[in-house]
């Protein structure tokens, strides 16, 4: 598997993302990485769901992972501040 | 296990539910459960995150299932919604 087969999750509309995995799955891929960080994290398990329930039935959660990303501090000085991300690998 | 071991996120702040997954760990449970939906699913990852990185490292993740939960309208005559879930079980 590429490390390209991966939707990285942002602020954008569910179904852009959904349209994302469909694409690669479309286009052969047979594992998709759907990844999020921070608040996202809850719109990334909105489009494995979308998508498996409405465009891919025959696409199976493989994996889901979650762990903690430490961020550069925002300002000189300032703490580094941990995120919390999520790692869901979805499996045709 | 009894069902008991859980703990639902809401929109309390996230050491809230740290410190009932720590009590519950020191009651002697040996798997708790942490569920969300929705916009909480979130902050269930980062209270997994905040619990097991500075309060209890010999906790570890058993799993992590995401699903959809179908909502009853909110008024009548109104179509059922759906909402992502997330069900993370931590064990001893």
């Amino acid at each position: 598997m590429s490390e390209s087969n991966s939707v990285l999750i942002g602020n954008k509309p569910v179904m852009n993302y959904v349209l994302a995995c469909i694409t690669l799955f479309h286009g052969g891929a047979k594992e998709v990485n759907v990844k999020a960080r921070g608040r996202s994290i809850s719109r990334a398990v909105d489009v494995v769901e979308v998508a498996r329930r409405r465009f891919l039935p025959d696409v199976k959660v493989k994996r889901v992972g979650i762990g903690t990303q430490q961020m550069a501090p925002r300002e000189e000085g300032g703490s580094p501040t941990n995120v919390s991300t999520i790692e869901i690998t979805l499996e045709r």
